[in-house]
Order: structure tokens, then sequence, then C-alpha cells
């Protein structure tokens, strides 16, 4: 449980989520395009007890969404939702991130690659409503009734 | 332990260090300006063994470093090092998620805004090298010798 401060913070709110290690794994895989248990269970090498365990939470929470397989089988797949959609730049954070930090050279690694033209992405940047690029520093907190 | 195909992912070796509530609520605190154990124990109500391992876990992990106190006084302080600094737009990843879909209207919660101008921030967005918007669909997994 978050006490007050936290509570208003949407930082802290979006770690009772997210700060997970599995929760975020299982979306990575969602957005790599897995639907069913056995393709999550099989790539995250997972018990079931624990992937079924977090898919309930993902649910719960309104990230995914159970819904009938879209082949006509008796299988159940699991969808990403608008809200599962949106952590989607969170995720590239974590990728991008990695990649600057946490490989040698010569060492092997998945890249994601704009379909349309084979390139890279752009490296996510933090920045004001005019363009200026923000570090911690450019920001300020403050407290407002959300809208 | 990540497995071979996971072991070449840098969402998963990135969720290694911060698939971690309490490491990304430690960082929020240091992006704020937080710099003393005191300080983050404070903020955050947690055990000091845990506060103590989260800490050092990021000491060792390369995201923060040990500095005598910038008073002079005998206390240390945990100071973001470059590649600490380099996981701000996860963190506001995290807080743009969580201001969308966590909070009802007229609820307080805390907001960080460009200190140059007092306007909220510009929301993140996954782009091409070209400008154009991306979302997942839009994306390819390759793999890629780390250059």
């Amino acid at each position: 449980m978050l006490d007050e401060t936290n509570g208003q913070c949407p930082v802290a709110r979006a770690l009772e989520v997210l700060g997970d290690r599995w929760a975020l794994m299982i979306l990575r895989d969602a957005f790599d395009g897995l639907r069913r248990f056995s393709e999550f269970q099989k790539n995250l090498g997972l018990a079931k007890n624990i992937l079924a365990s977090r898919l309930k939470l993902l649910v719960e929470s309104g990230l995914l969404a159970l819904q009938p397989a879209s082949d006509g089988s008796a299988y159940k797949e699991y969808v990403l939702t608008e809200k599962g959609r949106s952590v989607f730049p969170l995720v590239i954070a974590l990728r991008q991130w990695g990649e600057q930090f946490l490989f040698e050279a010569g060492e092997t690694r998945s890249a994601l690659l704009d379909r349309a033209t084979g390139e890279t992405l752009e490296t996510l940047q933090v920045r004001a409503r005019d363009g200026r690029a923000l570090g911690p520093d450019e920001c300020q907190r403050t407290v407002v009734q959300h809208g």
C-alpha cells in the first residue's frame, strides 16, 4: 500500500502494476504478438502457477483482455487493451537503455526496426512542448487536481 | 538467470536491474534530488535493510555512485551516474502512463512541469527516424551484432 505522498505520485501508482519483472516480460511478449498461455510459458520458461498469477493480475488491472482464440479453437487468447498497448513507450525505454548500457561490442542482441524502412527507431527523449530536450534538472514537480 | 533467447533481449537484461519496484522508486527520488540514505528512507517508508540492499545493487550496477556529502559533513551521498540518469525517459514513461490511466477526475496528484515555461511535458512517443509515430505493429524484431 502507498502512503499519502506516494499515492499522489503517478510513478508510484504505475509501479504497483508494472514494478514487476514478469509483468513487463509478458507485456514485451504481447507486443511481439504472443497471445496464448503456452506461447508465453515457452518463451518465458516460467512456472505455470507464477505465469497464471501474473496473467490474472494483468487482466484484472485492465492491461490484457481474455478472448476466444482467433482461429475458432477452444483456446483463450490474451490480447492487449488500449491501457496495455500504452505501455509500449515504457518497453521501448527499457529496450533502449539495455541496448545502450548492457551489451559489449560483438555480442548478439535483438533489435527493433521500423518495418517500413528497416531502420532503427529514434531514441526516446523527454521533451518540452516546444521541442526542447529536457533533463531532470529542467523539470519541477508540483501538485494538481487531475482533470 | 536468462536463457539464450532472453539473454539477447535488451528488455530482459534491463529488467534484471530495473524490474524491481523499489529500485525504480529510489531512482525516481534521485531524480527529485534526494541523495542521502535517511532522505530515501523517510520518503519511501522502507525497512532499512531492504533500502540498503536496493541501494547496494544500484551502486554495484553502476546507476548510483557513493560519494562524500556535498556539505563537507561525514555523510555519504548517492548520486546518479550517466547510466542512472539515462533511466529518466523510463521514469517519465511510468509517470505518463500512470497519469493517463490511474487517476480519477478531481484526485490530487503530482505533476512534472518544464521549469522554464511551467507547462506540462510532451507525451513520450515511439518514433521512426523520419518522425512518424510508431506502434508495435509497425515494428519488427531482428538480430544484430552489437556495434
